[in-house]
């Protein structure tokens, strides 16, 4: 996840350090969406000069970092103004490439930065981009995806029909190329003062300010007229003539009646961004734009235009009026970060598989691993290692990942691995898993592991992250920045990629495929059923309002759910401050029974899977001891809600993955109890986020 | 850990039915100490009769299945009636061999049951002595090591110097040849009416009951005259002539004042039993034995001799009045069995290491595993499976073993092992830890391993059980019955059984030697450290005093400590029903941390080892945010206790024996918080002292 921010002042004079001011002003607002590098790029010729030249600053770590850089630039004179400009402004969260300088946003098109493009987002058909792309001759610098963007409008404007293309035009056959997620904003030396912007599945708004009347509060959107059929770029490799034809066609000329600008041509300044967080100290008059709108500006007048037609399109896009606290938009609709990020998580689990899953061809690959596969797959054994809730996703898919790459697989805390002189040989593999990639215990048993020449695969959300680069390989979960100290959408993405990785090792096993199908199947249904899932919120919130007070919880469960229950658990401990113990509902007769009783609460997940039967025994004795199990279950599951004090019915998935389902509840219940207890949910006491010391 | 009783009726005339009765009501009150099989010898030929044999009835199970196949006896009058007679009976707990009638005691020297003997203990020298024996021409008929002592008992007497060598001077010669531990009584045809007793290591007390005044309170310790060296027997093998010549002297003819009876040579009867509660309803008169004491009893005379006499000795034996109810006598001095078992482990420890370590050498073998050694040395892991405390066992050992094996070792909770359908290849060793050898989890994960062909290896206390019966091999750990559902002395017998099996793996390994070595000691002081630990009782009784109101109770640590936690934790949850949580203190930052304040009572266990540091970086974590630990601490460290609400100081001993030491403190605190919070500490609420359903 990365922060776009970018700021069209038309006929408003403002002096570069007033540009730079908002810029970086933008930024740190978006900070929360990424911090490991930023970058601007700015016009760099002053307003009286001739040449034209676009001047790019980037700068690895936070917008502090490149803040300070901008004011370094001798050949940039801070009190130069200008009445009209456009900049753009871009903070970074690492998904392809570590983070440094030259994989920061904006990327560039060529040396000569004729087109310079920011991107929140992945472009997953990115290679076979590249490859066409240099095989026209165009050289690349950096490692991300999203380079092949101003490359490719670079050829696109290389190859147009016409000198009056416009930027939008080339910015609608750009779009039509991607694969995958992703907003961008657009400036180019080509169309000084212009501004070009889409989405699809990242998001994006546009605020507006003026003194003076807007032209409207509907903005219509416009349809090109071009008829001719789209053709992927790609099938053209080597069949270059073609592409000139490409939508050749011309956009109905704009007039005033279908843009929104400021009445009689009046000054106006457009804010784009990732979210509202960095527009509304601005103004509060903003544009939602949809999946596939192009917005550009152009004489200060915004356009909005899509490429084709359908019925169900809104026929234009309104001007909202935010009411909103600056703190509030950040946050969205949430009163923290932690439950922002349990609510992202349909879009989180998403972001992990994208490029990744195959749901056609029943194929997965991750990129970082395929060099190691069949190192991998000789090894005596996976040792998978990691802290608090990374340990629980490890433990959480242990089993498939033991069924999938049939291979013995240990799951280590990293402290204990390491107090214990765990004996690690030349043919074991090791998986590290991290949220932060920093997390110390885990870090230095990396470390121990490398000098025992292990091969050592990190499981991190963020690129560049020591765990990242002293690892062989690995997989970047993509789950965005996570901001709450108590991990959620890490969790389920660590669980989803590590998923993604015994079917991977599985993929030429003829005896697995029926299973693999199945899982494959459930990894494309999950995002639904997880929304699904987060709409119980408010029977979970009721919930809470009965267990609030309790000093103790027990969560309970077996087999594929364990570590749900260990995971909850920790949830709860971490924020509410309750004491809250996951117990493997098979060792209950091996001790824990002896607390059950009417005042201690139990919550219990008994899931439609091959534990079922040995968890209603459990449900058994727990109800035989008058205990007053809460049950998470499935939604078909008659017969545990006959003992269940109440029950959580949740959509039924494959077994194996089933756990990303049934953590959620728990999730969003110590988020509740932890409000309801007064804590603060983002910061509990005595916790950070990254844990950077042993 | 066997009931050994015995009756002897001089002048006090009994049938057979009444000595019967009370042969089996002992044996009942001795049932606790072992209870899978149980013989009596008893006098076949009537009074009239000329001819006397001894008959032996013995039977596999409980004392109840020994009694209905006394009645079924046919060749024996239940009415026959006896002026003096002496029976003796045993309830085992199978050591060496099945359970079995033939393995039952008592064990007898030949087919005509001339001598016949039952024993308390272990007799680690038994393979010599068989051997020898064999060589001579005796025929054994058991597996048992106690079949040794009536054919020695025989050869002695087939060998004796004279017509009229004592049956005492017999069972001197014995016991000077026997290593280990025992208590013995002796009937013999060749001496009728008369009784010998003598015990080393085992506990062993007599029982008078007269109607008539006794001729003393003290009996006067007797010495032989013999001045002859003690010779070996096993120095002797092929050397037979010697033997003739050993301790060839008479005793100090007795006479009336040096013996305990009836004045006027009236009716009196002798209990012989192996503890009081087998005696206290007939008598409250007894004497307690002392280490190679010898008693006899002839024409209802008891003396007691002992061949050497050293400074130290006590000159006489009194007579002692029990105060005791028969509950409590079979409780010794504890209010509950589980108080009992915790004292017992500086006795249970040694009769685990009994015969196994030989600390001269340092040499350890387990006889049970050492025709496998080699197929376990070549495999490709261990996996170590149990439940509940069993685990935890396989928890504390696991480091060690990973050390001493040079092999990857995984610990499985055998629910989850089976809930998983964990991967087992054929080149894995799997062991199996369970206190009955019944629990039906891990029975089942025996069962699932054993179809994969791995080889198998169990841990049980219980020879016979189902898991001892159907492992490829396996370790008796020799603890004695436990009673008490919160196991205590078969957890830390459990450990030092694991340990010993690391020493034997490493044996050869040169690398290790010096670490073996400081193992091997570490062994054997840790009889005598325990028995310091157990010496803070009355300290951690007051600190069960500020506890036991509270709710939930955190048990910190990590390393080799981190099982004492686990198990300390499940001590408390099982009989006090407080929620305690062993927390491993490496995972403290991830997330428990948040549940540290001022009312939270966290123990913590910082032991002077390798995480002895780190572990005081946890200890400031907690009191920084103002917790108020009580740490289990080493004597010599004085750093902890600055930061400390409390410590309790324990001995120091070598890193990986250190749990079981620490384990002691956290299980007399649950036993106190028990009594204190009014529970029954034998028999906790839900929970039962062998899981056999799963």
């Amino acid at each position: 996840m990365c922060g776009i921010f970018a700021y069209l002042n038309y006929r408003v004079p403002r002096t570069r350090k007033e540009i730079f001011e908002t810029l970086i002003k933008g930024l740190q607002r978006l900070e929360y969406r990424g911090y490991d590098s930023a970058g601007v790029a700015i016009d760099g010729n002053n307003n009286e000069d001739k040449e034209r030249f676009i001047k790019l600053v980037k700068k690895r770590g936070k917008v502090k970092a490149l803040e300070e850089e901008l004011y370094k630039q001798d050949d940039l004179d801070s009190k130069a103004e200008f009445e009209t400009h456009f900049g753009i402004a871009h903070t970074r969260w690492a998904t392809h490439g570590v983070p440094s300088a030259i994989n920061s946003h904006p990327q560039r098109s060529d040396k000569r930065n004729e087109f310079v493009v920011i991107h929140n987002g992945i472009i997953t058909n990115y290679k076979d981009l590249r490859k066409f792309l240099e095989s026209k001759g165009y050289e690349f610098e950096s490692e991300t995806d999203t380079e092949t963007i101003p490359k490719l409008i670079k050829y696109m404007y290389d190859n147009r029909e016409s000198e009056d293309t416009s930027f939008s035009a080339l910015v609608e056959r750009v779009i039509q190329q991607l694969e995958g997620a992703f907003a961008l904003v657009f400036k180019s030396i080509h169309y000084p003062g212009e501004a070009v912007a889409t989405r699809r599945g990242s998001p994006l708004l546009i605020g507006v300010r003026s003194k003076y009347k807007l032209s409207t509060e509907q903005i219509p959107v416009l349809y090109r007229t071009c008829k001719t059929k789209i053709i992927c770029l790609i099938s053209l490799i080597g069949n270059i003539e073609n592409v000139k034809n490409i939508c050749n066609s011309r956009m109905k000329r704009l007039d005033s009646s279908t843009c929104l600008h400021a009445v009689g041509d009046k000054a106006v300044e457009f804010f784009f961004a990732s979210d509202a967080s960095a527009i509304i100290e601005h103004t509060n008059r903003v544009i939602f734009l949809e999946d596939d709108d192009i917005a550009a500006v152009t004489d200060g007048k915004l356009s909005i235009h899509r490429l084709k037609r359908s019925a169900s399109d809104d026929p234009s896009r309104a001007i909202q009026t935010l009411q909103m606290e600056l703190q509030q938009i950040m946050k969205g609709n949430f009163s923290a970060f932690m439950q922002k990020e349990i609510f992202e998580q349909p879009e989180s689990v998403v972001n992990t598989m994208r490029g990744r899953v195959n749901f056609e061809s029943s194929t997965v690959l991750l990129g970082g691993l395929k060099d190691h596969l069949k190192e991998i797959r000789r090894c005596r054994r996976l040792i998978i290692i990691g802290c608090g809730t990374s340990y629980h996703a490890a433990v959480a898919t242990r089993q498939v990942l033991e069924e999938l790459t049939e291979l013995p697989v240990m799951v280590e805390l990293a402290s204990d691995f390491l107090d214990r002189n765990t004996p690690v040989f030349r043919d074991d593999v090791c998986f590290f898993i991290s949220q932060s990639g920093e997390t110390a215990d885990t870090l230095m048993a990396l470390r121990y592991c490398k000098e025992r020449r292990a091969l050592t695969v990190g499981i991190t959300n963020t690129v560049g992250s020591s765990i990242s680069r002293e690892t062989d390989c690995g997989v970047h979960i993509n789950a965005g920045p996570e901001i709450g100290v108590a991990s959620t959408k890490a969790y389920t993405s660590q669980f989803v990629s590590l998923v993604m990785f015994g079917l991977m090792m599985s993929e030429d096993r003829i005896s697995l495929q029926k299973r693999r199908q199945e899982i494959i199947s459930g990894l494309k249904s999950l995002p639904e059923m997880i929304k699904e899932v987060l709409s119980l919120d408010e029977k979970i919130h009721d919930l809470a309002l009965e267990l609030y007070k309790q000093r103790s919880l027990l969560v309970m469960g077996r087999g594929y759910n364990y570590a749900t229950c260990l995971e909850g658990a920790l949830k709860i401990k971490e924020i509410t401050y309750m004491h809250s113990e996951g117990i493997l509902a098979g060792e209950l007769k091996h001790g824990p029974l002896a607390l059950i009783d009417k005042q201690m609460p139990v919550i219990m997940v008994i899931m439609k899977d091959p534990c079922f039967t040995k968890c209603q025994n459990a449900l058994q004795q727990v109800t035989a001891r008058q205990g007053r199990p809460i049950i998470l279950c499935s939604k078909e599951d008659t017969e545990s809600s006959k003992f269940a004090y109440k029950t959580i019915e949740l959509p039924h998935t494959v077994d194996c993955l089933q756990g990303v389902l049934s953590v959620i509840p728990l999730q969003l219940l110590s988020f509740h109890l932890a409000v309801l207890r007064g804590y603060d949910v983002d910061f509990p006491r005595n916790l950070a986020k990254s844990v950077t010391v042993e």
